[in-house]
């Protein structure tokens, strides 16, 4: 594996190790992680969980979770499975493809399952609008829903954090098997269009979908400097490790 | 048909007859019409016009459209022609179900669809969650969609006017029929939770989905009394009759 880093996370309070080179996880996964209303002694279960941010994250706030990743890349499972260790969290975590779902996994419920699923699953840019391509991702983020469903509980929680674009197509994976829907857009600046989408759903559930006043990560209008100017909503969640409520 | 009012729509500009009991048109059907991107010399179908409201707040802000409304029941359908003949605004209305297109319109195909399908299609009330009632509501909303779709030229836009809470029917309605999809939550106050949404798409593309930031249609944070509070650009659509520009 490449060179390390260590990144902390949580104003500090989680210390990281991510490579230098190659998948590196920011404020979407803490943001995940904030999203996810799991409580104490609870299960969860986060898909493609690369060097543990999301779960460990969640893991700091909420006590005596049972924190399980899938991880279809070894050196990452290897790094979370150090990560968690170096935090004094405790996680499982399991080297293993979604697609593909390992025996022991398929054999668990899970009262949530959380997931960032990657945003250019072939490796391509977003401006590459090959109808191939788009495709691909397509069928690729319904398995990645199809697998959180598969592994929840009747009434279990599946949150998803992913690029606003894909709202539709996440929507459709969700389909009539969740209900209860959560729609919380995440913009960079008022009055933005968003970027993020964090959507969250009941398993089972009927309840009609929600569509929530969006979280604006950045106070100013545009950017003015290269200092810090994120909203006070963001500063709690990416560094006071505050919830995000969503009801 | 039961006694009638006569109605000023932006500000006044358009004064339209509507019954004083059943369906009445408001700020909705203000907002579906600017909404539309119709240009001079289009073509535009309503389904479902009622009274005329939106097709006619299009037509006067839009000169040289040609304008059809569907309406199923008679009396409304009526309605919308001497609402048209008395603003001066060129419309032809057909009665007919969307569900049975008419042959008339079935040979047609239009640049602009324009939809605000009923929020409550068996005239039950949002609080009844009984799951018989959600699944009709929702097979006649894909209904709605669908309808559009099939009326629309390649390329052509269909623009609806919903429910928030039915976001995920409505897209699923669209399914892969339909691209460019834009998506206007419109909420109440500033840091609400959206009420209803406005969503366009453009049949056949491919251009991924736009999740915009909400228009919020009252300034203060809460009812302060029980004079006018609009927000201003709120004020602006429903009075000046100006156009949102969903890009």
């Amino acid at each position: 594996m490449s060179d390390l880093t260590q990144d902390g996370f949580l104003d500090g309070r989680l210390l990281i190790a991510q490579p230098v080179r190659g998948y590196r996880s920011g404020a979407d996964a803490v943001m995940l992680a904030a999203a996810c209303s799991a409580e104490r002694g609870q299960s969860v279960l986060e898909l493609g969980c690369g060097a543990g941010v999301a779960s460990l994250c969640l893991g700091w706030r909420v006590p005596d979770l049972r924190l399980t990743g899938l991880e279809r890349q070894a050196n990452y499972a290897d790094l979370a499975r150090q990560n968690a260790q170096a935090n004094g969290i405790a996680m499982r975590v399991i080297t293993g493809d979604l697609a593909a779902m390992p025996a022991e996994l398929r054999a668990e419920s899970y009262d949530h399952v959380i997931a960032n699923p990657p945003y250019f699953l072939n490796g391509t840019c977003a401006s590459d609008d090959g109808r191939t391509e788009a495709r691909h991702e397509q069928t690729a983020l319904s398995l990645w829903v199809d697998a959180a469903l598969r592994r929840l509980r009747p009434d279990g929680r599946v949150t998803l954090i992913h690029r606003a674009d894909r709202l539709d197509a996440i929507l459709a994976g969700l389909g009539a098997r969740a209900g209860a829907i959560v729609v919380l857009p995440i913009a960079a600046r008022p009055g933005r269009e968003a970027g993020r989408v964090i959507v969250t759903a009941r398993k089972g559930a009927r309840t009609p979908l929600r569509l929530l006043a969006p979280l604006i990560t950045h106070q100013a209008p545009s950017h003015l400097r290269d200092g810090e100017d994120l909203s006070q909503q963001s500063a709690d969640i990416l560094r006071a490790g505050r919830r995000i409520n969503l009801g």
